[in-house]
């Protein structure tokens, strides 16, 4: 079990690993199909799991599988699920990421754009995996409620046929800018690069968050995401 | 100089640790005073120093002292600065944090804080310290610029004299509040606790994110201070 610890595994294997008493409650009323379940005895006998398969196991083997500080009571193996991606026509907003690389802040940005209704991530093939366990934990249970979608992002912003707002440092003050009332694209960039040139080149209304205090560098990501989403979300 | 990894000692002796070249240099210019430096060779012959203790140290020592995974040619030690307390009714904003435990969600607050130029954070004697390394990295050099003050929280706020506002599941939505265009109290709460009774009793105005998708639970505190540091800065 503990080598579904190698991401490589869990890729070729097209599954994903959930871990900690809430987030398997999340995953046992997903729907998705849940292949192995190693939990202690007491969450065993309060649970009803149809797995593929089932182990008892105690704290030391748990310790032993997992990436937590403190593991805790269950650790699960889950089929990543097939789906036929929702045309981003049909949403009232679609989440574009560009090379975002960190799994703390994509998990993050999972779990807000689930807040916000987001149903579809798109993102560019460098983007971290959604199914990194840092990102699934983060996202806590959006991994289980959104489509993420990895793409040629460039060529994918171009053909949706839709507006495409883009978070720069070189856009219009959000406050200037009011929010599409249709169907629309949100892309955020890179931690520390931003949106590559080639993505930049199909986004229609580049905005920025103002910097008021004029003394921060930048924002992180996920906090960035969160507000541009706030403002999008405003016009729908 | 290891056990300057302890928080305790860091605490007993009033200093706290930066390091990677990013934030020394952001230390540098920040006029604290440094006590310690512990640097490559390259480090040191790009940069001019005035410190108590300047060492040259390799890769082994580095990593160490260092609580990242790649430790980065610079390690530092620097004196907690002792600040007159700014008056909250003279700033604009104020950002009032209630039992926030997570040190990535305290840099991030306080980096954000510093984007929206907030100078004035705080915190209940509870929440986490500004000066744990994790919380001093996450800032993005905020921890330079931003007042942090740990106080009896609800009788701060009742004292201050300011309208509060307050985030919670139980207050109105936000676009239905106009934001304070005066000197104003935002107030974030606990990771999953939100904001005690206590301090509850002092908000003037419960403000919260609607929950659009129906489907998240919560938001990060992080994305929660970032979206709400955003609508109060909206008024001012």
């Amino acid at each position: 079990m503990a080598t579904y610890r190698q991401q490589k595994r869990c890729d070729e294997e097209g599954v994903f690993v959930v871990e900690g008493p809430k987030m398997c409650a999340e995953a046992l009323s997903s729907g998705f199909e849940i292949r192995v379940v190693c939990a202690a005895a007491e969450w065993l006998e309060a649970h009803r799991v149809s797995a593929k398969e089932v182990y008892e196991v105690g704290a030391a083997e748990l310790e032993r599988l997992s990436m937590m500080k403190s593991p805790n009571q269950v650790w699960m193996v889950l089929t990543r699920p097939e789906r036929v991606p929702l045309p981003a026509t049909r949403l009232p907003l679609t989440l574009a990421l560009d090379r975002l690389q960190d799994p703390g802040n994509m998990g993050t940005i999972m779990r807000t754009a689930d807040w916000y209704g987001v149903r579809k991530i798109v993102c560019s093939r460098d983007t971290v995996s959604c199914y990194s366990p840092k990102v699934v934990q983060a996202s806590m249970g959006a991994v289980f409620r959104t489509e993420v979608e990895y793409v040629e992002l460039p060529q994918w912003l171009r053909a949706c046929g839709l507006p495409v707002y883009g978070a720069s440092l070189q856009g219009r003050p959000l406050q200037e800018v009011a929010s599409e009332r249709g169907a629309a694209v949100l892309l955020i960039g890179n931690e520390s690069r931003g949106i590559s040139a080639e993505a930049m080149a199909a986004v229609d209304h580049p905005v920025k968050i103002p910097n008021l205090g004029g003394t921060a560098e930048s924002l992180n990501a996920a906090v960035a995401a969160g507000i541009l989403l706030n403002w999008m979300a405003a016009g729908k």
